[in-house]
């Protein structure tokens, strides 16, 4: 802040000079104190100068409205979101969202620091005050093919901008609590640079916990249980209890919040697509939760507020008091905590659900044109079995866990597989996009459903090679074709056409258009895989495949280099014994 | 930290590697959730590795005593004490201090950055950890000449020193508010460098607090009043409870905590004297009157731990968990706090009482030859007045603010002023000893009880200049003469003679012996000046002179400038209407 922005926020404070604006007439929301006080906001140059009474030429009528500080999501991957992060903000911000902390995980993995620079970018397009995290796991395993390779020395860089205030979940636990050198390089390129460690750290508990706190892992989003909870907090990790389209975690969560540790509790989506903000909306959902599972409104909200603030040292916000920012949500009541006008920095940006903003994109250049994939063709999707039986994916309900199978196949006389429509098995297919390396990796899907065509992805956790499953190779080779020349998605085929798509230029996984079209064109794909392809309504069929090569989550996965078992931590054969 | 450390502290996390000391068998307080669980403490390179259930070559039974985080004093004078940052640190580590953030104000007022260095240097001597925060207003006001003036320019270098996590107590709370240019330029100098703001805003309201915590002014303790305290969290400034030697305000301001606001809530005790501290301890006193007015343990704790971690932004500390410093109190109980060891940075360093290290101390020679006092002579105590109504400096209860009040003296043929043993009227002076101005200002005070003799000090608020009473000319000539001799401190003289005395080398405001050396000397100076000066019991003969001068407490104070009317911002002459 300049000294005289200093000098003029005193002197609006003392009235000695005109408010920017003021917001007249709330019931002002203290979170420090948990109390209310009836009064007004004055606003000098997006910092809040006082609150009492306050007059001037500009004012905003509240009406009696609920003032309470801007919420802050704790963690989020935008790009789960399929949009853009200036469409984040026009979709997140009527929803009383002034910051979000994200972490680009998915477009540094296909485009690295570009991909990084990318959002910083696009982030400047948007009144949503996005603070990111830089990606600590690019690639996510040794065993797969992504576009970069960010080390510890690769984020010495990018450590640097202000904007990024740490590193995103370290993902590679194990590596952390084996002490690794390659982890604990990436540990101390944080540390050098005074930024925090994000952690994921599912179900890990006693000397492992301690080894990852150790380590200063400061966050852990990862809990689904009220146990996992209260060791992260005794150990000195903030706890952010997720809710978001995929796991529900904040209601189990909300069971172990006690007036002692809500401090150190936060809310977050993770991964939020436009279906659910459009429908359920964002962490004005979250509080509606807290709210209804019996935690008070100024718990619930401190957690949206003031919590995340501390906890990522954003130290100018997370309360509504002088020489903070003006990020400010008007809300309704404290029940359903309706937001009826947002401000960010001061300025009115949304009202009643809508985003008031022009949303200007900036250019995604180099971003798109993301596929590299060289000399594919139907014969890479061959087979040459030399028995019956195969291991199988099988793929359990939440679509994400997948079990390690067997089965007895039918083989044509070059040994490639033949779908039997009799059995829901079939053929998946990771294809190498980043480096042009070539390789095609195929191995069985059982439990998809599908019963004709083929469905090809470019999201594809957590590298997004292209992943293809089908019934006929044909149909899964012109689904991989259509797919890299519609510069990646979503695409499902059968018989030779294209039945539905969603192109997603930017990095092959995230579209260009706006959150209301990625959700209508997601209706289409879910109706068109029912109608046209016969996958069963028991299976997201967009979700359920993205996860199939995330070689993480156990057991059996597939990656452009061939079968991984997770649990085992090697590549298998396609035949088993 | 370095790499290698992580790593050990990683493998001692895991049991992999031996830690350096485990502390067995404690009831492990956890400051984040409230909740205390029975078990061992892993240390290695002076941080906590791990909490559970360790084992190793070097092991301590903490024979099931609560193992408590170290305790934070959140403000503090070191000066206040008379004694140096070594003896501080063996005062306050045996009461379970193993932080205090310090405000040097005294020492630089003297001294300028050399008194600065000393005390950067000092701290270096003992384990307590002190962080310091750069004294904001020296000289505290423009009516007085002190040792140094500290500009915004001056404050750039020292504020770039780790070790100086801020600008201390921010007095000229009237320049503040009222966005005086340089003190602007000081909260620049502050924010450019990251640093927080300490404030110091008694009986601040309204409007004015707003302008002074949007200046960013980030803690305030000089409240006395719930409502003072209430106002300051809702704005967004902590409270740092104070229980000195001079000022009580913790059992008042106790009554406005709740769990809602406490995390805004510390503990400090500005001024704590040597006999305070032996007598009653020091933070865990603080935590024996929380317990004893109500609030729960753990809350108390908190305040104590991580709360001031928090406010300071320490995050190295303020629990036990892993990745922190190992600083560690083992108490008996809960309810009087007896502290039975202290291990800072996982070292014991003290247990039942006592400090266990040596104390070494630097080299004082920057800070000592501190009287540049320019021909001063029995003649600068001479009056000339020209009529017999003067104004007199009343010493009201409390002793720290005065009254202005009128009298009718005797007068000789000089028009100079004729002690009258029937009333309790005696010559003041303060004589300047910085800048060799030979500036000697001679007013006269009311009901300082002094019979016979003279009382000379060079801890005179916030300047230091000498200050000496006196029923004769001689007496105070000569006590002054004799205060410079000895280097500063506190004098007694009756007829000539020197009665008592302590003398305090070290800036002339600070002893270089020991605490109880210090204790020992002020309970025979009191007793001198009861049985040989005939001063009554109900002043307190230190206390009250050397707040005479401290020309920002209502209402008439005495500058080596002049008679001060602190009300009327100006000075006054001593002849009255």
């Amino acid at each position: 802040m300049e000294k005289q922005k200093l000098e003029k926020m005193i002197d609006v404070a003392m009235s000695r000079k005109s408010a920017d604006l003021v917001i007249k007439n709330c019931k002002v929301i203290d979170v420090y104190s948990g109390t209310i006080s009836i009064g007004d906001i004055a606003i000098s140059d997006g910092m809040i100068a006082g609150v009492g009474t306050y007059d001037g030429p500009h004012t905003i009528d509240a009406g009696g409205a609920y003032a309470a500080p801007g919420f802050i999501d704790s963690h989020i991957h935008i790009e789960s979101s399929y949009v853009t992060p200036e469409e984040i903000g026009r979709l997140l911000v009527p929803c009383g969202a002034t910051t979000i902390i994200a972490d680009p995980h998915e477009i540094v993995n296909v485009c690295g620091i570009k991909g990084m620079n990318y959002m910083l970018d696009a982030s400047e397009e948007t009144a949503l005050d996005i603070k990111y995290m830089l990606p600590s796991c690019v690639p996510a395993t040794p065993f797969e093919h992504s576009g970069a390779v960010i080390d510890a020395a690769a984020m010495a860089e990018p450590l640097k901008d202000e904007r990024i205030i740490g590193l995103g979940e370290f993902m590679n636990y194990p590596g952390v609590i084996a002490a690794a050198d390659s982890d604990l390089d990436k540990i101390m390129a944080a540390k050098c640079a005074g930024k925090l460690i994000d952690g994921h750290s599912p179900r890990v508990f006693g000397k492992e916990l301690n080894a990852y706190a150790a380590a200063q892992i400061h966050t852990d989003h990862e809990c689904a249980t009220v146990e996992e909870m209260e060791e992260r907090i005794a150990r000195g990790i903030y706890v952010l209890m997720r809710q978001g389209s995929a796991c529900h975690d904040l209601v189990n969560l909300l069971k172990g919040v006690t007036p002692f540790n809500s401090r150190r509790c936060l809310l977050c989506s993770d991964d939020r697509q436009p279906k659910t903000i459009l429908e359920l909306g964002h962490l004005d959902d979250h509080l509606r939760i807290c709210v209804r599972e019996g935690i008070d409104p100024m718990t619930a909200l401190r957690m949206a507020t003031l919590n995340a603030a501390e906890c990522f040292r954003l130290y100018d916000r997370g309360a509504i008091a002088p020489g903070l920012r003006a990020d400010i949500v008007l809300l309704h009541n404290l029940d359903d905590f309706y937001v009826k006008q947002v401000f960010i920095k001061g300025r009115l940006v949304a009202a009643d659900g809508k985003y008031l903003l022009p949303v200007k994109r900036v250019d995604s250049g180099p971003v798109q044109n993301s596929f590299h994939v060289k000399d594919f063709s139907e014969n890479k999707l061959k087979l040459n079995l030399k028995g019956d039986k195969v291991h199988v994916i099988d793929i359990l309900p939440g679509g994400v866990v997948t079990g390690k199978g067997t089965a007895e196949i039918r083989r044509d006389s070059n040994g490639d597989f033949v779908h039997n429509p009799e059995e829901d098995i079939v053929k998946v297919a990771v294809v190498e996009r980043h480096q042009g390396t070539g390789n095609v990796a195929v191995s069985l899907l059982r439990g998809y459903g599908i019963k004709e065509g083929a469905v090809a992805l470019s999201i594809a956790h957590d590298s997004h090679n292209i992943i293809v499953v089908g019934t006929s190779d044909s149909d899964m080779t012109y689904a991989v074709e259509q797919l890299i020349a519609q510069n990646g998605g979503i695409i499902l085929v059968k018989r030779g056409e294209v039945k539905e798509a969603m192109p997603m230029p930017i990095g092959g996984i995230m579209s260009d258009q706006s959150g209301e079209y990625v959700e209508r064109s997601l209706i289409r794909i879910h109706e068109a895989a029912s109608s046209e392809l016969g996958i069963s309504d028991s299976v997201e069929p967009v979700m359920t495949l993205c996860f199939m090569s995330l070689a993480v989550i156990p057991e059996l996965k597939l990656t452009d280099m061939g079968l991984f078992d997770v649990t085992k931590f090697q590549f298998i054969s396609l035949e088993a014994e």
